[in-house]
């Protein structure tokens, strides 16, 4: 099949740079070992590569379409995800006992990037699933847990996240669905929800909505949601009966056509069911509980849409024969030749693999986190909450740009349908606005991860890098890395400091004015850490990998930090002035 | 109607900055005065309204399509197109005596703006048979012009520009099309054309090509191209001809799905009638003295683009209320005042205000190279020759990124097409592909116009820089901005000396294997001296503006200075050290 994603790369990421060997040592996971996850991979790759890859293009060309009040996908969509569930990934996170197979993290998350390079819309069906029953499974009575779980898992019941309404959006304080208290203990929902993912279609015989709604009486604001299993079809005695869940229609997008967004409404004849999940007004909470998962997945997403179109670029690439080397206009060579093509490629690579070791490494942190020897578990924890918003943004507008670069090095043949990089563009898009757009996560990571016990996790992430460094400056290839991402440190810290005093002398709303490009700069450094990290890995153990392979991430590595991580210099310039924040220091009049 | 551009805006870089004025005093120009050009742009204005914009999303949702060896679109179309060519501007450029409205091209290229903003897709039919029309004018005999440009101007008959081939693309030395000469004089046509913009539909009774191809025995390379009006079908006593023009499909593309590209096959029978247009084997040349103006076009169809995206995401704004201020919680508030969504308001703003500048400036240069005062044309032609690369690829590339913020406002309301956005976004993407990729304008203006007649373009602008410094210094509200251009401008100098040095030690490939970044920086200190001759002008004469209007562009150019201008630190860095090229010293197999 054509290459989609590098699965070296994965590897060396996994258990060479981050050592996920350490993981198959917790208790949790000790019935696996590299031989068993390796099968495991083996069976994702076919998967991939005989299911998902040879519709993603037809589900686009055959989008999902909204008639007689019911949505229908692309009918292959269904055997295709099913294959996805055979695997036992949607209860992957989950224990034996609950039915699950107790995957590391790591190991699930690193499969899930096969699947999603081979098909990025037909895989968040699966693991919108496993989102929703892991919240079941984590704060659900045993009740619901016995009712759901198996068919989610199987994937024969699909699961959504319903969160968005009309008037809340970024701002979920704002939810105005309704529960009311029925006699039997459940709840009686009403209210409609927009943009629900895999909201309705016609591939499962049901649909399990987890549903963030407010209880009559309840406090105002964030405090007071809670959160709700509402199926499309109460199962009840064998049968599946209504549930008063419409759906209003599926949106026009960009992209993802047979990734349906669905507009429902619950309750429009005041007879929809649903079950509270856990305690009421605690919604948000256990939703913000699943959100670091959620937000690794859409980087991964977009990491995994990127590699499949880098690698679609590279091949047109080195097939392509077009134009000349200035110097030797008389022979026509393949475009890979001409320097800017490959500066585009590079660009691609440097992104893609760059995004592999931080998605590994936020992986790892999780499974450490919940996991690992109880000593660890906190630090690793703090780490992954300041590095979560860095994952999902960073991954997602640089996989756009990414993606970008590859349409450009097909030029107009990448515009056209002849060639999948114009869908993945397209597909790709959405991941900067769902889950938290990146203005929020810049926010995020300014207003709530920096500060986050006086600066614990910062001055932990600092320690991490600080000791790569020290191996990298006793290191021939590494030197001059280590010395450029010294520099930028030093201009973080000017950065920083200079945040801290316009909050103390101008309030949060300057503070946080230019939150984005502190989160854009903040990206390039720990993207620029985990290079030096893999390189400094790579040349301890360099018997472990071929030649090509090192002289590849060598010469990625240099092309981060010479032709990316310069980006910083003009973001410190702008951050460290002493001046007032122009965007938050001005009227809106002047925009007409 | 929807506001999709500034009119305001547009008058004010025409006449205040880059003073206009001055080209209706050419003798070219002399019917026309300042009234007679408000009532034209409102007669453009008025097509813009009622016939361009209310067909824009439908010509997407209706796409065209290529049914039983025809092309369909839609059939509004016809209708606006003919309004466009009524109002005079597909023969605008041409004299009185060939038919024309003998227009100046600035402002002929300023109607144009208001055009696409409104409907970047149906202007383009008029704009290339613009194209085709001014070639046969400029360069063909008597007899084509009576017979072809009459009613090309009524858009009676569509015209295009037929160059690239399936092996040559970027590489029009590689056109393998040929003609025979027959015993008419005339030529037998042979060969294939791909992306033929309006290469083929339903709306005109006749479609006339502007081909390239080489004659039977012409030398190899680019001196053996020549140029033919190869038409659809032959004129002919009153009736119209079959001339074996066959169009073999119509490509599926991300966007612009209402703005057909044909693939088209010349004289497969043998029957394929070409005129030849001037001499022999001078037709790169001729479309190449062409090409200044399709270039200025394609980075005005991207300004108009983006200004349209950029007035809805402003819309948006004012008028969706989430979200509160970090300092006051209890409040929600339109999201134009959240900081994050003023930056990304303004990054447009300046995006498509500094364009207009820079497009406005490259069509007075046309002007006055051509029809200005004979002392001065000479100069006007370098600077026009060395800002092309410039107007074409930023507008082209920072365009698709302006239009990408625009969605970002609306967040997932904007991925939807719910609103036109997403549309802008698939249509405009192109615009960096065709008339030469970034790629080959970073290697025109480095390889190209820099070192043209031994820099004196170079020095030419330099010129017009310092002297807008001079002014800037002398006044309060720009000495800041002039500080921060003149530090760029020393490191300009700095990668200029470094790229010098290059070519003397390694060579031209090395020496151009950075020019897209150095194209980027070229860019960004281009339009910051755009920005502020602006703001220079309108602090000169601000009593001819109102106070809001002041405000709001000296906010813009600050912000372009703050945000945007800062982006050339990283590049400067970059390219004056003094190390080899990464992507020209590598070898390809590190891809894989």
């Amino acid at each position: 099949m054509a290459k989609v994603i590098c699965s070296e790369t994965l590897d060396f990421f996994l258990f060479d740079v981050f050592d996920a060997n350490q993981v198959l040592e917790f208790d949790r996971f000790k019935e696996y070992d590299k031989t068993s996850i390796e099968l495991f991979f083996q069976s994702i790759r076919d998967i991939a590569e005989n299911e998902l890859l040879p519709i993603y293009s037809k589900m686009d060309k055959e989008k999902a379409y909204f008639r007689d009040g019911k949505v229908h996908v692309l009918p292959e969509l269904g055997k295709a995800v099913r294959a996805i569930a055979d695997s036992g990934i949607i209860g992957a996170l989950d224990s034996f006992e609950n039915g699950g197979i107790q995957l590391p993290y790591c190991i699930t998350n690193t499969a899930l990037s096969v699947l999603y390079a081979a098909n990025p819309n037909a895989t968040p069906y699966a693991t919108l699933t496993q989102g929703a029953a892991n919240l079941i499974s984590a704060f659900g009575s045993q009740e619901l847990k016995d009712k759901y779980l198996e068919k989610m898992f199987s994937w024969e019941w699909q699961g959504t996240m319903a969160l968005t309404e009309p008037e809340a959006g970024s701002s979920l304080a704002h939810i105005i669905s309704e529960a009311t208290l029925l006699e039997d203990g459940n709840y009686n929902i009403k209210g409609q929800k927009i943009y629900i993912s895999a909201g309705d279609h016609d591939q499962t015989e049901n649909i399990i909505h987890l549903l963030l709604a407010r209880i009559k009486g309840a406090p105002k604001g964030t405090k007071g949601i809670s959160l709700f299993v509402v199926p499309k079809f109460l199962p009840e005695d064998e049968a599946l009966k209504d549930n008063d869940v419409l759906t209003a229609g599926i949106y026009g997008k960009m992209g993802q056509k047979g990734y349906t967004a669905a507009h429902l409404m619950f309750g429009e004849h005041g007879k929809c069911k649903g079950y509270l999940v856990g305690e009421a007004n605690k919604g948000l909470n256990y939703m913000f509980q699943m959100m670091n998962e959620a937000r690794i997945g859409t980087g991964t997403l977009a990491m995994a849409t990127a590699s499949a179109a880098y690698h679609c670029s590279l091949k047109y690439a080195k097939e392509r024969i077009q134009g000349s080397h200035p110097d030797k206009k008389e022979t026509q060579v393949p475009i890979i030749e001409h320097a800017d093509v490959r500066r585009m490629l590079l660009s691609q690579k440097a992104f893609v693999e760059g995004s592999i070791g931080l998605i590994t490494y936020c992986s790892l942190l999780k499974d450490i986190s919940e996991f690992g020897p109880s000593e660890n578990r906190k630090n690793a924890h703090l780490l992954l909450e300041l590095l979560t918003p860095v994952v999902k943004s960073y991954c997602a507008e640089q996989g756009f740009q990414s993606v970008n670069l590859a349409m450009q090095v097909l030029g107009g043949a990448g515009y056209t349908d002849d060639f999948p990089i114009e869908q993945y563009l397209r597909d790709t898009r959405v991941n900067s606005i769902y889950e938290g757009t990146t203005t929020i996560h810049g926010m995020d990571l300014l207003g709530r991860k920096i500060p986050l016990e006086n600066g614990l996790a910062l001055k932990l992430f600092q320690k991490e890098i600080e000791t790569t460094l020290k191996e990298a400056f006793a290191i021939e290839e590494t030197r001059e890395m280590a010395a450029l991402l010294t520099d930028q440190l030093k201009g973080f810290e000017k950065v920083l400091q200079n945040h801290f005093r316009i909050l103390k002398t101008s309030g949060p709303r300057h503070f946080l004015a230019d939150a984005t490009l502190f989160l854009e700069l903040f990206s390039l450094i720990t993207i620029a850490w985990i290079w030096l990290k893999a390189i400094v890995k790579l040349t301890e153990n360099k018997e472990e990998r071929n030649e090509k392979f090192v002289k590849s991430k060598l010469t990625t590595a240099k092309f981060f930090f010479d032709y990316e991580l310069i980006k910083s210099a003009g973001l410190i310039q702008k951050m460290s002035q002493e001046k007032e924040i122009l965007t938050s220091s001005i009227d809106s009049s002047i925009f007409d």
